[in-house]
Parts: C-alpha cells; structure tokens; sequence
C-alpha cells in the first residue's frame, strides 16, 4: 500500500511534537508538512533540537498543510479548527482534531462549557468522538473527521466502562480525582508552570470546575444508558507527563473478592493497549510513559463498598497523539497498533 | 523560667532531626540529650552535615535521654514507646510519642491494624491524643504523655473538623485522598523511596488499607458524634515535604456559595496555625512547607452538591515535629506558637 | 535601639520575597514598605499566598518605599538602581542594591559586559562592594550604599579565597564550572525555565560569557594582587534553591595531603557563615539551603597537582537576600549574625 | 538470515532491563534468556511492570542464558564476568560485558584501580575494548568479546577524540566536569540515592577518584599518543537519566572562530549517532535521553584560549546498552544503526 500522506497543524505544541515522534516509526506513514504559526520557516529541529538530523522539516502554514496531506492532525486551541476540518473535507482529505471542537455530541454543552458555537453542524455529521477501545465501530462509511479524546477523559472513561457498563455502581456515587504531569498545560509561558512555581509543589486546580467535565460525563452517560453527573477534580503533578486518575465508586450490590478484576479482565481481554493489573497490583504512570498503555488497578473498599480505580495512561500518548495515531490506523482499516509498539521504559 | 530540659529519642529519624531544627529555635527549650540506635556515640552533625557548627551533640541511648530529660520526644516505629513512655512517668518525666503507640483509643482499633496489644493499660489514662486546634482542653492535669497524631489524620481532622460538627455532611459519603512528599516514608531505604523509582512517578500505595485509616475515623466519629468510616487513599508525591488531602463529602442540605466558607472561617477564627483561604484560592503544599501551618481551601460542587475540602500541611512540621512542640507548649503552659514562627518560604 | 525602618523596591522579585521572609525574623528591623511595579496596590499575600495572614502589606511605589524608609533593599534588573540611590542618598536614606549597578569598581568593565554607562560618578565614592568575609572592613564612615554581590562570585570568592591570597596558585589555570537551581533565573517567565524544559534536563547556558565574569576576577584580582582571567561556565540545575561551584586550581608547588584544609580552617577560623568542612566530606547544597552558610570542601588531585574547591550557597540566602542583611547589619554595626540564624533543614 | 539468539545475564539491573527495551525493537535479535541473581524464578514484569503483557520472561540462572544465547551480555559487578566470558568462549559464544573486567588494556590499571587481577590473561586477547565511532576497526577475526565503555569515558572520548588527534591540545589541560543522572548508579539502595536525598540536593562524589579515570585516559592517551593524566570529578544530578560532561582543554595553537566546530564536523561527519551541534547550539541532556545520540555543543574562550566541549549522552543507551547493542551489530556485521533507531521525546 502507498504510504498516507500526513500532514500536522500545530506541529510545534506539546502534542504536535510527540506526533512527529511517533509517526517517524509508523510503517505506513509519509511526514509530507507540518506547521506552526510562532515558527513558520523555521525548521522543527530548530525548535526542537532533540530532532536534529532526525527530523529537519521546514514548518509551513496551515494551508500548504492541509494541501500535501491525506490526513491531517491538528493540535490546536479549541474553537480554531471546526473551520480547519472544513477546509480539509472540501478537498476530501480526513482530519483529527486532537483539541475539542469535535468531542462534545450536544452542542449546548460546547456552548456551556467552552462558551463558543458550533458553526459548521452539518460537519460534525461526518465526525465521531472516539476512544478506540470503547467506540471504534463509530469510524465507518462517511466517518472523515474524529474528534480525539482529551487526555482526563481517556484515563476516566476506560477506567469506569466495564463497571458502568455491568449496572452496579450507584451513579450518583462517581467521583474522580486526577493528577497530570505538567506537559499537559502545553507549551505556553504560565505562571502555574513556571519551574520554581511547580516544582516541590502539588495542589488542585480548577477544582469541580475543568471544561473535560462535559466529556467524561458524556461517556459516563453513554456506557450507563442513563444521565450520570461526576464530580472531577484535577491536580497538577511535579512531573513530565502521566496522569492517574483515581476513581471512587460506590457499588449498589455486594461482590466476591476480585469479582470486579474479572469482570474488567474480561471486558479488556483483547484489548492490546489497555493492562488490567493483577489483584495485589497498583498502577502507577511509570509503567506507561512514552506508550500507549493504559493500566488498571482494581481495589474493592469492603467496609464502604466502594471500588476505587486507579488508571493510568501517558497524557502525551494514549492521551494525546498515540491515541490520535490509533485512531488514523482506525480510519485507514490498519491494524490498530501499527506504529504504536512503544514499550514503556522502566524509569 | 528555667530552659525546659528537652530530649529526642530516635533523633536520626526524619521527624527527629526536623525536631531539632525547630528546636534550636525555642526560646524555652534547652536540648539536653538525643538518641539513637543506629549511629550511637557519633555526633548528629555527621548523620546530618546541614547542622555542622550549628549542633554538634554526641548521639547517646535512650536510657540517657530519659535520665537527663524533662520531657522526652521519641520517633520510633510502633510498638516501641510504650515501655519508653513507662520508664519516662517513672522518673516522673513528660513524654511526646509521634508514633502510634499513643493514638487509638480503642485498644480492639491498635490490635486490628498494627497487630499489637496495650501492655500498659493503666499508662494510657495518663495520656491524650491532641490536635491542638481540636483537642487542647485534653491536655490537663493528670496528663503527661501525649500521643502525637499521625500526619494524614492532621490534615485530614483539621480539614473535616468544621463540616463534620455542623452536621450537614452526609456522614457516609466521606472519601479522602491523599498526597504526600517522600520524607513521609522516612528515612529507612526502601524500592519504593529510591530516586529512579519514585523521581517522574506517581501511584497510590496502601489502597483503603493504611493505618492511619482508624485514626481518622477515630477523630471523625467525635466530631460528629456518630460512627463514621471513611474510604482513605494515600498516594506518594515526588517532592520531599508536603501533604495535600482532598476531601470529598457530600452535603445533606442545600447551602449558599459562600456558607461553608464563613464556617471554616469562624471556625478557626482564632487559630493561628490554620488559614482558611479566601474563595477563589486553591491550597497548594508549597505555601505551608516548612511551617506549621494547616490550608485549607473550600470548593463547593453545586452540579452534585458536594464540598470538596482541599487540606495542606507540611507532614515533618504540623504533620509531626512541629505539631509535637505545639503539644509540648500546651504541656508546659506556654503560649501554642512558641518557638514555631517559621515563616513559609515562597519555594 | 529604635527599629531600623526598612523598605524594598521589587518586594515581589524571588530575591525581594526572600528577603521579606528573613527580614520577618530580624530582632531589629521594622518593615516598613515595599513596592512592586507589577502589582502596586496589591498585598504581597495576594502575589505570595505563603505570606497569607503573615504578612499583609500593600505594594507601593518606589517613591514611597524611600520616604518611609531608613534603608532601601532593591533588586531590580541592571541599571534602574543608580537613579534610585541618588535619591535615596539626597534624602540621607542608606541603601543596598542586589543587582549589578556598584559591583564593579571599574566603569569600563560594566560598558563591556552590561552595555551601560555609570551616570552618577560620585555616587559610587560612597558605595562599596562587599562580601562581608572579605571586605567588611569597606563598610566605614561615609559609606551609604553596598553593592550586594552577585550568586555565583559569591559562592566562587569564598571558595578561592585562602588559596588565592596563599600565593600557591598558578593564576592561569582558574577554571569555574558553576551550577545553580531555577530560582537564580528569577520570577520572569521563560522557555528555559518552563517546568517540561528544564526538568530532567540539564546544560550549561552563556558559556564563558556570563555577566557574572567581571564581578569574579575583580575579586580575583584583588586577592591575587595581580590581573586574573578565569573561565567560568555557568549550568542550569533542575531544582529551585543552591548553587554549587566546583573550581580547578593548579598549584605552583607541592603540598602536604591537608595543607589546603588546614590552610581554609585557618582563614575562616572566625567566620561563622562559612564552613569549611573535614577532609573527606563533599560540600552539597542541600545542606546550606534555606541558610546563609556558605559550605567549602578541599580535594587535592595528586596525580596532576590540582587542587579542587567545591563551594556551596543558598543562591536566594548567601547569594541574595541573606547577604544583603548581613550588609545591613554591618552598616548599622549589629552583629553580622542578627536575624540570620537560620538553621538549613535536613531535606 | 537466522535471528541472532541474545542472552542477557544480571538482566533486572537498571542496563539490563533497558537492553531489553530496546532488544525487543531489534529486527535481528531474538530474546533466547534472561537471568538474576535476586529474582530467579520470577518473570521480568514482575520486577519492571513497565513490562507486562511486552515480556513475561522468566529469569533464569546465568548457566542457562549461555546454554541457549548465541550473544551474552553481562552486567554485572565488576570482577565477576572474565569467569562468565570464559565459560561462554568455551561454548563458542560472543560475549559483551557492560561492566569493567574488559576494557583496561594494562592489567596494572586495572589492579590499581579495581583492586583485582586478571584470571584469564589469554581471553583478554580475544577482547576488544570499543566505542564504535573511535575503535569499530577492532571487532574484527578473533575478536568475540567485548569490553562495553562505561558511561562517563563515553561522553568523555568522544567530546575529546578531535581535538586529541588534532594536536592542538595542551595534554596537561584536561579538566572534565561531568553530571550523571541517579539511574547512573543502578538499582541498588543507598543512602545517597533514597529519594530525599538526592531530591533537590547536588554535590560532586569520588572527586578527581572515580573508577572511570584510567578509562578515560587510556583512551585519551590513544588518541593523543601521548600518556595523558587528567583531572575528572562526577557529579550527582537530581534527575533519571543522561550524563553531560563540560570538558576543559587550553590550546596550544590559536584558532580562528569557528575551526574547532569545522573540525568536530568533518571527524564525525559520517557518523549517525555523534550530532556535532552548530555554532551557538548548546548541548543539553534532554534532547538525547532514550536514544543512542551523543549531542557536542563547541565553546571557545578567546579571553584563555581555553575551548569547552559539552558533551551529552543518555547513561542507559549511548552509555551502556545502546553502545552495548551498537558492539553487537559491529560482531555481527550488522548496519550498526539496527535496533537502535530511537527518536529522542522532546521531554
């Protein structure tokens, strides 16, 4: 088969970088132009000397873009790239937008919670959210954008599918307390990720608050079959990149010992990408930076019956552009790890 | 008046030399002997080269700390301090344990997490747990041992205390999770404690199942006169100094913005170790580090009618040595704040 | 002795929060105003949250910080500080200036290295540079403003001292290679101290072209009593607080294994803030963080006749604001000490 | 061709487990056996479950890896592999020893420094100590063992080896400033790398003392022709992984601007793995962390005539199983670049 053709926007943000990482050992993959608007003709390399020699790519605009490329991943600030993705449909091209523009399925929620419009609906007809493991039978016929997960609600929501699913948690019991590595404020200048700022410090932010919310909620509906409201609180972590996300649920039924480790071990059993830890075992962002695992630990609070979750994925790669390129792969009938054997180092 | 005579048993211990830290700094405190088992007869500022010239005292026993001591901190792993705490009322000497021995005051609570027994029944009538904020009128004639509270419970039962007196909180519904720095693990080497394993790492430990788990429910139950049991997950930060407890309960009422608020804030009006932060503001570690104060930040989740409670603390200060010489000033009659005045660095 | 009033201009910089956190504890000082271009009109709780109900002034204008002050501290970016203390000396005020503007004694050395020109000539005839170990006998009659001297000569000055006056020293073979924490690039936001770029990061930036050269052989030079060149390479530490120096000297004769120890022992035999630590102990800055104490270890390499100092600071304490205070003291003939007993934390 | 059957022997230490990272991308390579003293019997995810579901190995004993390996690495301490190298010679196995016993070519060196002799004079003869961009025309007939460079000596030979051969060197003015990352002193627990430690502290160790030293002379001395002494102090960076060395040399010859850049760059013009960095680009050791790179940044000192070279690698790939990986390839007359295609993250 001919390579895809790719092609980047947003080429030097967080995101857009580790795309490059990645693609550059995907087999079926042409790197055919990135772009930036901050770094326009300079080379990727100067902005990012770990790609020197590697990787010497003129950055262009979007348009030249969306002009090389079969397929284009755009990482960008919300509400920029509804009208990137038209564009790129009008010349038939396929587009992933890894921000929000295509995650949210009730406009009233983007409203609510992003405060901008969707000004392209008839678009969105021919997009899909989609984390793989949970709705890859959405990418089909007539499917040409998708709407990539956000980091948080990846973590969350491939940690509660299977009990969400099983009918067994009280769903006015779900709360949600999440901690990211600071990769995932990007590459903007800010006080909160200024080194002597975050370093040797740890609090929450946007307590209740943060604008994934809608998100996870709205997979949370969807596996329950019923409105689920969440309390999400996220913490920003001294560290690179990883999120755990801590998941406590209370059950409306009592359980055998590891009777939820089986039903999760089950539900992800041919899943490649997704690590259900044995009992006695405890997920930690370690054991999955620079991959696309997700690993999950189990734990039954027998004297509350809660369960707590604990799920861990890198927020750069099955939060970001692993999953991205998972779901490339998806739209391109590839199998879905091409590109993505990533093994996590130790340390 | 007379230097109080002041000894520390376990003095190489990360609570023991955070101890003598804060101590050469009190106006009424004379160190007079420090011990410990593993470097016995060499000087502290060889264990310790940051007290080079500053102190240079010969570690000794235990039995030489008791002797030369009026009151006698010990550090030591549970079990341990109640044969200490014996031969210290002995001699008729005051004792600060800020290990467990002295903390639960049902002996069934000591048996079924640590394993151990009370052999000294009698000794405990001569003791009192005391979160100073919450406990000082314990401290009375008649009471000469104190037990010190674990750094968890501190955050935690300072965080809770408001709430859980009013009686809007729904008592089932209170679920704690935990962030703490390394020194909390302590001194001791350990697989987990080492650089490459913890330095870009993030996991919960103990899920549902540490010890300090009766101890907070210990202080929920008195608050709010009814058996309380809470789901606790700890987790370890990577950062040296700092707990951060996020607590989340659920409201039985409906209440204004800014109520909860105005009842931490009355609450704890005159206590100068706890700042409620205004609404808008998040409590982060690094602003307490060092010191001996207690943030607390208020979050009010109206979506599922929820507060969260974001509580910090520095574990080595008002987690252990500093709320320990709080105690000692309640014991000696001396205003709760001196020799405690560390202002917090900005980082 | 009435209270010395105390005012500082740039309270909001790293170095000015540092010295509002030590000058808290001065027995002797009042603080009087301080002030912050940026953020007049706010408290410096509301921009340092750590200071919260500690202390709550209003930030001013630097006019308003000389009117109600007896002595000025002002740390701000070269070249704003000489017009400041003009009028502060017109109004018979003291001040002490923690940038640039009266480290050089030399106006051409400044023109080569800081672009700038000296404007109030006369000015300088009552300024002196001082690092209190060395110069202290400079602070005499007439002498109103200091120039607090930069980090890294700081902790480079002490470390080359003793062997520099000794005469053993081959004057062409002083190589620096220096290493400081985050905080020493200041509050002001940049890529190289956004967290995901320098943590787990390390290099060397202005190599063999920091401002900080001039500053380095001008003690050098004095010193030595001859013209010094040295090469000196600063390095960026992925950490907040400390510098370390290591600095290769070549002798020009042979000595016996603790000559240079003893020869150090002997010249700071009196000096409280620096240590100079036992054959075989490795200064590290952890242990001088917090603390003004600057810690010296000796290495003699045999096998090439070098010998190697290592010397460590707190960039904030010794570096910066501690300094600075020791200055004032010595302006207001204290004890160097007052107000700096602050014992380095274990951790 | 038949997959090349690799064995690794000590394969739970920091070098083993990332051989096997990187091993399981290598299109020529076989994982035949693994071996570990400490955890025999147990799977490798067990101890690295970074690993689960990628590898489920067993370990086995080092007898059982020779059986069934064409290729033996060993990394082990120093002293146990000539007896392991014999053993697998006999069998007709190729052997790489990651740890010391093979690369001083004077058994006197390596008496003196490692305080052992040599067993088995006779099999030094089929060893070959090798940096393939210095040494690849060794690996040749005869030659079935390999003396892997250590990290250090690896940053070190290949910032030198132009400048060395040039000539233009005084050979007695070598000084070598070089920081390792923790990981650079393996799994084994000690005080100095228990997380608080080590977290936000930094000093130098084994000053002008280290083990690397005749290493690293020996190779200097190659390549000057010359014996040369040098003058080498390591330092402990709060960091996982990667090693910079700021290396000091004083010409003996004035150069034009920019000719020791040109000279770097025709050396190792042809060479994949050595970036010579342009004119104004400074090394730094995230931009080669997780990859085989060695990044030189050139800086000369016109005011000493000194120039330095920044010389950066990561300790775990370019500086043990990368380079380990690279000697392979060279047995095998291998692309020395198979396997080892690793794009550095750009955090």
């Amino acid at each position: 088969m001919n390579k895809i053709k790719v092609g980047i926007i947003g080429a030097t943000g967080y995101a857009g970088v580790e795309l490059i990482r990645i693609l550059l050992g995907h087999p079926n993959v042409e790197l055919a132009a990135i772009s930036s608007v901050s770094f326009e003709g300079k080379t990727i390399s100067e902005v990012y000397p770990n790609l020197t020699e590697i990787c010497e790519m003129v950055l262009g605009n979007e348009d030249e873009v969306i002009e090389k490329s079969d397929l284009i991943f755009a990482s960008l600030p919300h509400g920029l790239c509804e009208a990137l993705a038209l564009k790129a449909d009008q010349k038939g091209k396929k587009f992933i937008d890894l921000g929000a523009d295509f995650r949210l399925a009730k406009e009233e929620d983007y409203e609510e919670w992003y405060g901008l419009h969707y000004n392209e609906k008839e678009l969105h007809g021919k997009s899909c959210y989609c984390i793989p493991e949970l709705h890859r039978d959405r990418v089909k016929e007539g499917i040409s954008i998708i709407g990539n997960p956000g980091c948080y609600p990846t973590s969350i929501a491939l940690g509660l599918a299977p009990l969400l699913k099983s009918g067994m948690v009280d769903l006015n019991s779900i709360i949600i307390d999440s901690k990211s590595g600071v990769t995932g404020a990007g590459r903007g200048l800010t006080q909160t990720s200024h080194y002597p700022e975050c370093n040797e410090a740890f609090s929450p932010y946007k307590v209740a608050a943060h604008r994934h919310t809608p998100e996870i909620e709205q997979t949370a509906s969807e596996l329950s079959g019923q409105d689920v409201k969440v309390t999400f609180v996220p913490h920003l972590l001294p560290l690179n990149r990883g999120i755990i996300s801590t998941i406590y649920v209370t059950l409306n039924t009592q359980v055998q010992d590891n009777a939820v480790y089986y039903l999760y071990q089950k539900f992800y059993e041919k899943e490649k990408f997704v690590r259900v830890l044995k009992p006695g075992q405890t997920a930690n962002l370690k054991n999955v930076k620079y991959s696309n695992y997700c690993d999950i630990s189990l734990h039954l609070d027998k004297r509350t019956n809660r369960v707590i979750i604990v799920s861990a994925i890198d927020n750069m790669v099955k939060g970001a552009a692993g999953q991205a390129i998972q779901n490339m792969n998806l739209l391109y009938h590839l199998p879905e790890d091409t590109g993505l054997n990533l093994v996590p180092p130790a340390f």
